[in-house]
């Protein structure tokens, strides 16, 4: 199983989560490209750290909305989406590839990440831009979303990814943030679902029902105080019970 | 010889020069980085159309300052000016590359070309991104300027220019912009200048003196209202000279 | 009648439009606030000119989109966008003060203009931004807009306009951009229209129909290269008919 | 004596230091305009909650420069940076009346601040900014800036500023930051140090010799993280020893 979160999500001098301290735990890193977080120092500082640890690179391309952090959807036309998120992805893999690394995958950030689990549009204009920079570049996404068949009409690959600390309808859909319950806080509980999650490929919605889960990352957060403790808690379960973690791509 | 021409510099709605007029006359592009200008999407459609007509691209790598184009100068910490000029030339070299060509050459932009004639620090900065990047790539920029000794410290090529509408002191050096007579607008005038370097490899300064010019590029501006007209009197005049005009890079 | 056109939309070294020329023409300028096009000095010259010529100054507060110009529908929450609109209508109120001037109405800019005319939630928090700054200012839209009611509910008044060089449905609402025939081009229709819309209060549908307007303005676009022509020959063509031109506000 | 700190220094989901615990400790709050930190949203409530506590409020005017947080140099010209300084001192001000306050002083930040303790170019263009918004503002600026004199010729007053937690050279400028021992870190030797300015109205340079301080307003940092327990001890000490604290504005 991949552990995989967001990371070098500060900007200028401002800081957001402890990218650092989760270098140490996950085995992928989801690098803000500078659209919605990310400047290009942090980014270089960021991909460095990640290479001597032997962490995966991933790019996370965002809609260009730094005062938003990428939270809010936009009516970007596709062309254009397309060149934003082809910028993006080649100059994080530029830097990566000057400390030693690359980008070895794609995953969409906030607002555009949503969008394109439903908007083929968009979902074609990402996955454009990958198959024209690296087509063998995996898009790391949820079970369900439009961007699967998008991504495999254009020979672009797709990886499902799994929330263990979000509630999932019976359907196999996360519930909505809004919702009661939606969130889970709770480490020991978190950690008990990411190991259901990776030995069991199932996961217990939010109704008890049991729901098939078949994803090779689970995603942890980087952003909130608990992110740290919570990640460590998550490794060490899987670790403890024999699931071996690396990197998807 | 060589003619380069700044190029790609609209941004959103903003149109600035004729960049697909000067693809048919220029031998070098230099391609603005979303940094003082450009934005993804005319970054994508300038590399598409120089690589169309064989032009070569440069990366036209600036202070971060699109309200003031990067015209001012600013004291960016070396580490942070690095990682900047990275970020642009990974940006432009990855798009270029996804459009069938590649970044040739790093030219730097307004300001940021003044300063690292003269400031050794930010000269370095500059130089370290692109020895990180590409140590194979040549950095264009001034006769004189303390960027070829750190250049060549660090194993990175540089390459001369010469401004053809740009008045020279006897030592040399460009008469200051705002001194009378730096800028000379007469098309015969400049396309005779332009001649004089590519076969005499000299210039007449300001005082009526003859002074050497090396240059393996000549600069021809693309910003201004008879830019094309320009540099189209320059490019017919050399070749009818017998002069031949190819990329230096 | 009132004639109103989009105005200091340059920014940095872009330009856009010819501000000066179409301050000689129309009688209420809807300045650029910053958020989607005017920087600082171009605001500030742009007021100063209205001033000089007695135009009446509006704040065309908008989206945050310098990149898209303000033309991307964007899901702000209400809460961020009020303040949002009253950073940009205090910027720009207060800068005309210092020229000797006032900000005197309000028009919504782009996508935000489009998004109030149908989503209350948005159209709400634009008129709290300009209740709380001075209720008094008037807000100038479209006839049918949602944005009617909710600021007659917060005391807020509106003011409606008409656009002489676009084609309505028999039902008085625009036809959209995308359909053929939407734009008029001619500037003897252009202005005929006007007339009939100044004179009988009226406009004649895409199907032949005649459909009542009640607009207090009458809105001449400024960014088209012919924008200066169109709208002075419907200055010219509204003054010889005898309607006399002054600023609703 | 007052005591002013910098707030409001957020950007979007970004945060820095603790605006609402200083509120209940200062007596006059700079606040971002924008420029270097500060959302319209952040401007709105730092606001809302300065006239809540009766804090005096500043237009913490910057360069405008988020990714470095206003601390580079610019040459920018002083017609744009007077329109600048004009824009930011006009939108907090129109906020700060629209939640029942208003803008009381003026207070450049950074990069600014020290530039035009030197810069009498730079000076007049925020002066005059000032005095074209409203001349009755005072600037708060270091005692022996070159801005007193420009600022006096304008008819503008400014009010000179101490720093507790600075070291001072015998001549009463501030010890640049890279030395050691520039800046203390005791609470109890920097409330010490207040107590000194307030009272004897001298400060122990670092050579030990005393200075003289004339200054109307104490500044404590906001952005550190030990902050809000420094500007405690200092307001603390200050009451306990029967100073009275009070905005100067």
């Amino acid at each position: 199983m991949d552990l995989n979160a967001d990371l070098g999500e500060d900007f200028g001098v401002w800081r957001l989560g402890d990218s650092l301290a989760l270098l140490d735990i996950i085995t992928s890193a989801n690098v803000a490209c500078g659209f919605h977080a990310g400047d290009p120092l942090t980014i270089r500082r960021t991909c460095a750290a990640a290479v001597d640890r032997g962490v995966s690179i991933g790019a996370q391309v965002s809609y260009h909305d730094l005062a938003h952090f990428g939270r809010r959807e936009m009516d970007v036309e596709p062309e254009e989406l397309c060149a934003e998120v082809l910028y993006q992805l080649a100059a994080v893999d530029g830097i990566a590839r000057a400390m030693g690394g690359r980008v070895s995958y794609v995953k969409p950030h906030g607002a555009l990440y949503n969008r394109i689990c439903r908007d083929p549009e968009q979902a074609a204009a990402v996955v454009e831009a990958v198959a024209h920079y690296d087509p063998s570049l995996p898009v790391l996404t949820l079970p369900g979303s439009v961007v699967h068949a998008v991504a495999a009409e254009a020979g672009v690959t797709t990886v499902c990814e799994a929330f263990a600390d979000r509630a999932y309808t019976p359907r196999g859909t996360l519930v909505p943030r809004r919702e009661p319950g939606a969130v889970i806080h709770e480490p020991s509980a978190v950690s008990a679902r990411a190991l259901q999650m990776a030995v069991k490929g199932s996961v217990t919605a939010i109704d008890g029902s049991l729901v098939p889960v078949t994803a090779r990352s689970i995603c942890v957060h980087g952003d909130t105080p608990d992110a740290v403790r919570l990640a460590r808690a998550v490794r060490d379960d899987l670790l403890a019970a024999g699931v071996s973690l690396r990197a998807f791509a």
